[in-house]
């Protein structure tokens, strides 16, 4: 795993590096940040030949660390002009990591579409004509039967094609579902690279070398009997992360009408509790599902139609925030098709609902009408102007649309999270290095931690720098984020899982290590941004935050520029 | 001349505030820019209530200094978000120096749009309802009906009401034609305010006051004698702007194929000169005409189609390049039609012309195609979804069509001089304070300046920020561009211009009058910019002008950055 792979795609080329030693201690977000940082121009056109697509493995990527398979895809974002990292579950980090890698950098761009094959023989690069234009779920089903079952598979459908905005990169689960490495418009990157897909197969490969095996599996134990103990795991498991929408919803802080309220009248609809009641009758449809090999929470779900034909595997809190309460659609069915589209086209739902919103309220279709949504992002995928426009994302929508609410910071769509009530997780939208992004730290409430007020003024600049670095950390690990939610009320499950590192890499490490891990890549990633050209002045809100009160609770954003700005201030 | 009117469209109320004294050696841009640098948060959004929008008379209007009638329209941009300020002819910039005001001040939004008329006895607000959904031409011939042939008008069409990017605002010329102040998409902020239209009456107004009547007599005439001995003059009336066809396709810096070449094999067809040809078989159509009172140069033309029936007037140089050369359209009667209908929707026809080219590069109408550039414009004004993309300008429409050869800076298109061959020009496009903008420093070759080179790759730098400064003086006394074209080749006639300032305001006025006016309103431009977070960063070209020559010369754009950051350095 001491290997980088460059690829060359106008050269169609492709060199296996060594890891450089400056990089051994970095994977995953911290790698890519390091490498998009160190020979990406910071002020280059994101889909110019300047820009590079990384993906890294986490450094416990192929071990028997739970939930550590989280693959991180890096770039100068087209979304955000911000560096960027966005992650997904499946299986490719494990088997870049079992083939030796650390990281594949995608540079150049090819003239026609190219699907880059990676196997312990060697690299391949192969025309993509016959994948071209269409979507992720076909494209994965013929590079299956293509390739064998044992394959994992990087791809986008003809949002990346069409370089949009939004657009996302697909990447498989064992099972060839697909997981979205969904934010940022990385997708465009990728289609303006001119690659269709990666494919990469692990076939004979050794295990991911541990320098200390006996350490691990003691660590591993503790650390995942913790992670289980966690009151969260259990609703996770039973509902899917749409748990949160009734939480959301009680705290009148879910997303809904674009942001203009913080309670949806048809909540339980859409709700994870409903959702397990809707799973429970449908042929082959299953509650709980997981991603990746190795995953101990399986808080994904497999949702079919009434006949058993699968739709989407799985739907996500945000997918419902966005697309649901934040459009006033309390339709399960519908939410999924779009869900289905999305993934099909390759496109971040948070964006799209987002641009679905604001589109409602430009009076473009009616708040509520599922049909029509549902037909909008059908046509996205047909490439009408339309489509383009909501597959721009909401801030491209809005400004075509003559909409001044639009929902995002630094041009990303904002998360489920109403940040009026939720004051920790608006510092992280306007602060965090690549626009609004609710896994940079979503300071939600936790019973073990009553002293924490989230609708408090002041005091939540500390609380989101601490879990922008300790996020930052988690993802350089490739480890989910939900798995590393427990340890936030479970301190010592932290120190556990440093163990599981410091088993790993064979060196000791601090307590602190988690926090200097993630405060060094957050600094990496704010230093490429300064260079960019951005300045506190976009490490703001939109104004209408501070001056619309949610009406259900009258809360405003009214943290302080000053705090605001003290998050990257030491 | 020392009062300012303030109107409040939230209230509907307005007050005439006197001139503060430090606003009192202000004028046109010079007051809007420090206006909006005093009263308006740097990093608001432009399209919400904090942004104002200022209407400023030049410190000469209203006297019989030349060309000195062009009205400042100042805020924070809704298309670039920098400070803005555009400024047009007409007739309505010496009705507001005759109705005792050096500047109008629109404040908050209106609900439903709204007509506010201001004349000698007071302002009144009325309900625009009967307006709203009309283009200018509608508008203007009723308000013009209903108030009088001796009002002027300040309105927005469609586009403004839309809110789209590329809105901007028209003025009447006494003869009620429409002028506009077309870039960064001040229309949109008009519209988003509410204001359809602002009527001014001078009917029964004093003169306006000049300290030395006599002295000023003597300058005028030094300074208008000089102007009109210089060449471009008589090229002008004779030819209007578009004689600047011939000269950029020779030089090979008329822009060309969305900026992919520097010579048309149409351009004789768009020249000057052929236009010339066509006014003078058509009835009712006029080689030269005047856009205010007070010009003597009258660059302006009428253009009617065969039947005599009017199409617009004028047609100006950027209209026939970004909508002409940049489209490979070769038909001005296609370009005139085009012209027309930005006119009457109230849109920046070069941002509209540089969204057509990027258009077709993408493959949505063919290059050339002028039939389907006039549906495409005309969709425009109905909102349809592709209309709306155009009106939105060139980075948007770009953006939509997955475009990566995009050429704005700051948000804003281009002008008609391709940078590579105009390396000056292209330093004014890329460090001028509101986006790309020839208008902030054009820096052509001339006859009597045969040491400076346009095209060399240094040197650049101080030829820009002299223009920069330069004209940014211009643009406050409220003069014509053209009418100060000459006295850079005659410097004596800078000092008749300031000799004419003293005598209308009363003091003395050192020889560096211009541009140390001229470079303390950059300065306040610039820090503005700073404040809303612009950095050098932004003050780049996009990289294809660096990485692109162009076919006929092989010119690249590179002036290093260093020189770039020099303009602003001290």
């Amino acid at each position: 795993m001491h290997r980088i792979l460059r690829i060359n795609l106008t050269e169609r080329q492709a060199a296996i590096e060594p890891l450089p030693a400056t990089y051994r201690s970095l994977g995953g977000r911290g790698l890519t940040a390091r490498i998009i940082s160190d020979e990406v121009p910071p002020t280059c056109d994101p889909l110019g030949t300047q820009n590079k697509l990384v993906f890294a493995a986490g450094l416990c990527a192929g071990t028997s660390v739970p939930n550590s398979g989280r693959l991180s895809v890096g770039a100068k974002s087209p979304l955000t002009g911000t560096i960027k990292e966005s992650n997904a579950g499946g299986s490719v980090a494990q088997k870049i990591a079992r083939l030796g890698f650390r990281a594949v950098i995608v540079e150049g761009a090819a003239k026609e579409p190219v699907t880059v094959k990676i196997d312990r023989d060697g690299i391949r690069f192969e025309s993509a004509a016959a994948l071209a234009g269409r979507g992720n779920y076909q494209v994965i089903e013929l590079l299956k039967n293509e390739c064998g079952p044992g394959v994992g598979i990087v791809s986008i459908g003809q949002a990346g094609e069409m370089r949009l905005k939004a657009a996302a990169i697909s990447v498989t689960t064992p099972d060839f579902h697909v997981r979205v490495a969904a934010r940022g418009g990385l997708g465009a990157l990728m289609g303006a690279k001119g690659l269709k897909a990666l494919v990469l197969d692990d076939a004979g490969c050794e295990a991911v070398p541990v320098a200390d095996p006996e350490r691990l599996k003691v660590a591993v134990q503790a650390f995942t009997r913790g992670v289980l103990s966690h009151p969260l795991i259990g609703g996770l498991k039973a509902f899917g992360t749409p748990i949160l929408v009734n939480m959301m919803d009680a705290m009148g802080t879910i997303v809904t009408k674009n942001y203009s309220q913080g309670r949806f009248a048809g909540a339980e609809q859409i709700s994870g509790e409903h959702m397990a009641e809707i799973v429970a009758q449908r042929p082959n449809a299953k509650p709980s599902h997981a991603c990746m090999r190795g995953c101990v929470i399986q808080c994904s779900n497999i949702y079919t139609d009434p006949a058993g034909e699968l739709v989407v595997a799985g739907i996500e809190y945000e997918t419902v925030a966005l697309m649901g309460s934040n459009c006033l659609i309390d339709d399960l069915d519908a939410i999924a098709a779009m869900n289905r589209a999305c993934n099909d086209f390759g496109l971040d739902t948070m964006d799209v609902g987002g641009a679905l919103a604001v589109a409602m309220e430009a009076g473009l279709l009616a708040w509520g009408d599922a049909a029509a949504a549902v037909q909008l992002v059908a046509e996205i995928g047909a490439g009408s102007e339309r489509g383009r426009m909501i597959g721009n994302g909401v801030k491209h929508t809005g400004e075509a649309l003559g909409v001044t609410r639009i929902p995002h910071v630094k041009g990303q769509c904002l998360s489920g999270y109403d940040p009026r009530g939720l004051k920790g997780t608006g510092v992280t939208y306007a602060t965090a290095t690549m626009g609004a992004d609710h896994t940079c730290g979503n300071a939600l409430p936790s019973p073990a931690n009553p002293g924490y007020d989230p609708a408090a003024s002041s005091g939540q600049a500390p609380v989101s720098q601490f879990l922008q670095r300790y996020f930052a950390a988690v993802d350089s690990l490739g480890i989910c984020l939900f798995a590393m939610v427990p340890p936030l009320d479970m301190p010592e499950l932290q120190q556990h899982l440093v163990a599981c590192v410091a088993a790993i890499v064979g060196e000791e490490l601090g307590s602190d290590y988690l926090l200097e891990l993630g405060g060094a890549v957050v600094k990496v990633e704010k230093a490429f941004n300064d260079a960019a050209g951005f300045t506190s002045a976009d490490d703001r809100l939109p104004d209408f935050f501070s001056t619309e009160a949610l009406p259900e609770t009258g809360q405003i954003f009214d943290v302080a520029t000053d705090e605001l700005d003290s998050v990257h201030a030491d």
